[in-house]
């Protein structure tokens, strides 16, 4: 089989994304329901709209485009999201949404009727919100409420309050009709490019257990302040930081990580000896026990380090997931349809998240990685070729066709 | 001798300035060179000149009042700063501008015809421009050319605009005819209040040198990038603040500190493993090869924690100076006018950075500290009794009087 239609759009629909959120030094910030992400959803739509398919939108502000006719049942999703972290890069979620539009034109171009649609999920991110996979969550209803209530963006405003600007209902946002999901996504690691593999079909994806720690110590003059009578919070902090970092290297060998991504420090002056500190931690594993093993370590050493340096803290689950272990079948049919089409592959696990976690429960669900360069991704040098998204949709298109 | 008018001065004086940068919490926020600095200074203008007192403002926006007349030479100068840090208290350089107006007050209601001026400087505390005591420094010529052309504030606009606003030339800024600088000024630490001293006569001022030091590590996924691969630049940061803290407490018998009063860290997210974290360095001491020993023990540790980590540095002073002596006649003068008020005093060291180091080079200058509770200072929880600063304008009083 031959892509015909697939490298025309890809190129032009990147060059229509790209102004968007685009930052002077490259890569792109388009946070989760923001005004960029609403052009990048406008822009998606109109251009599916153009190429003659059926658009919609959902009371949560996903859009879609399928051929088939409205309420047919039993058709196979292609998902991705268009939010980006800030200073991420152009491919992470639009690789995989505009796989799915170029799989429906390649369909489309040979005639073949398979009811197939596309979705762009919204806030798949968790920069904005402190929550991933929000869009692809809710139409699911795998996202639970109490984390939906409690979420705000960076200036506070909450997700419902965004959520409501769409129509947002619960029980209206609940997908019907899709029997099985697909994603493709590139890989943000570089295991592809180490094996000199083309394709990656996942075989489970790796839960974030992500927490919020404040550390609350005393802001006092920093030139005044003998050392032994400070409680400092950013001291304490720096501890923890590297207390994650061990946990993480120490679980290393069963595929977890743990970071710490972001901090806050107050009153943060140069003259000021650090009051409170809040970090956000971000543990990731595919194998619960490790998961567990993280987590006690990262809660025990934050005990022992604020009980000696005289810090109060609270530490806060702000998202907990499980790991997701993929439709087994569709992993097979996924490797016999790179072999068809004559694309190195591996089966391998997903460190990252992504939408596809959301509907694993619901229906059969696979994914297929393609390699980005370095491995780099939520970075502005993030990077993939063309030709590697082609090898992607040449996957989908032979699994879709049932020419494996 | 007892204080007649002061009392009510100072009531009357704090309850104007309350409104100025007033925070819901408690306690203030008025950074230099902002319209709550500005206010600060025209509510203090305003309070002079319907005192009787001639006012006048100089070229760099200090406000000054006096009851002599212009042109007078051999002035004693009582100065201090209405500007604060983020999330200050009331006290920290108000106490010493009221100190030196109440000063006033009573000398004229005795008839007293002491050439006395007050000064209000501007911009003492560093948390807008990363440099202190501008104001007092451009009126001495003791603010550094590089340093002023380089200070700018947190929003990117540079001192050197907002002193063009003030009409602000090199020459004329300099201030003439002072023939010795007093400064009145809250402790900012507790050896006072351990003690149960009422007065503090200062020995020397510790030398802040301050440095900025830019991480840069790799900002990458944190789900898909396993941690032996990672360059985590805020885990290189905590290393640094913990070697800083470490630093100082091997200095601490020598009357230093280290501190690292603020981290940025980019980008500052959930789900991505940091990749460029910048820090701000405070080192003090009052003496040169305690101060020495703090530089190199930190530019050690930073090299070492950057070479193991891979991680890209650049460490640069932003702003270095001396340890200050103060005279020694005047802190014999001012023991014996505290004695004379009958009220019990110590000889000690500032670790803060005061006005007064702007003046140590061109005039005989002291310094008197009162006690502030708990020592909390550069906090919004920050008190002093008004019968403290009282005790302190006694002993100026009876120091200018000659009673002592």
């Amino acid at each position: 089989m031959k892509l015909t239609v697939t490298e025309k759009l890809l190129t032009e629909m990147f060059a229509r994304f790209a102004p968007i959120g685009a930052l002077p030094g490259g890569g792109v910030t388009r946070l989760a329901y923001t005004e960029q992400e609403d052009a990048m959803h406008e822009c998606f739509r109109d251009a599916a709209r153009a190429l003659g398919f059926r658009v919609w939108t959902d009371c949560v502000g996903n859009s879609y485009a399928a051929a088939f006719p409205e309420g047919t049942q039993g058709y196979t999703l292609l998902g991705s999201h268009l939010d980006s972290v800030i200073e991420g890069g152009e491919y992470d979620g639009v690789a995989g949404v505009l796989a799915g539009l170029a799989v429906l034109c390649e369909l489309r171009a040979r005639k073949n009727p398979l009811p197939v649609a596309v979705a762009a999920f919204r806030c798949e991110e968790s920069s904005n919100f402190r929550v991933c996979t929000v869009g692809s969550g809710l139409v699911t209803g795998t996202l639970e409420d109490d984390v939906l209530r409690a979420a705000s963006d960076r200036q506070g405003v909450p997700l419902l309050a965004h959520l409501r600007a769409h129509g947002y209902e619960k029980d209206a946002a609940l997908l019907r009709g899709c029997a099985r999901y697909l994603e493709l996504h590139i890989e943000q690691g570089r295991v592809l490019q180490e094996r000199g593999c083309e394709i990656g079909v996942v075989s489970a994806i790796a839960a974030p257990h992500r927490y919020v720690l404040r550390l609350n110590g005393m802001a006092e003059h920093s030139g005044a302040t003998p050392m032994p009578l400070r409680r400092d919070s950013l001291c304490a902090a720096a501890e923890v930081i590297l207390a994650v970092e061990r946990a993480g290297q120490e679980e290393a060998a069963n595929d977890s990580v743990a970071t710490v991504g972001a901090v806050e420090n107050r009153p943060n002056v140069m003259n000021a000896v650090p009051g409170t500190t809040t970090l956000q931690i971000d543990l990731r594993g595919i194998r619960e026990d490790s998961l567990r093993r993280l987590e006690q370590a990262v809660t025990r050493r934050v005990e022992e380090i604020c009980a000696r340096r005289g810090i109060d803290y609270a530490l806060k689950a702000a998202d907990i997931k499980h790991p997701v272990q993929l439709d087994e079948a569709l992993q097979r049919a996924l490797c016999a349809a790179a072999e068809t089409a004559g694309l190195s592959h591996m089966v391998m696990p997903s460190g990252a998240g992504h939408d596809a976690m959301s509907f694993a429960e619901l229906c059969p669900t696979g994914m297929v990685f393609i390699p980005c360069r370095d491995g780099v991704s939520h970075n502005i040098r993030e990077h993939t070729e063309l030709s590697q998204i082609e090898n992607g949709v040449l996957v989908l298109l032979h699994l879709l066709s049932g020419e494996a």
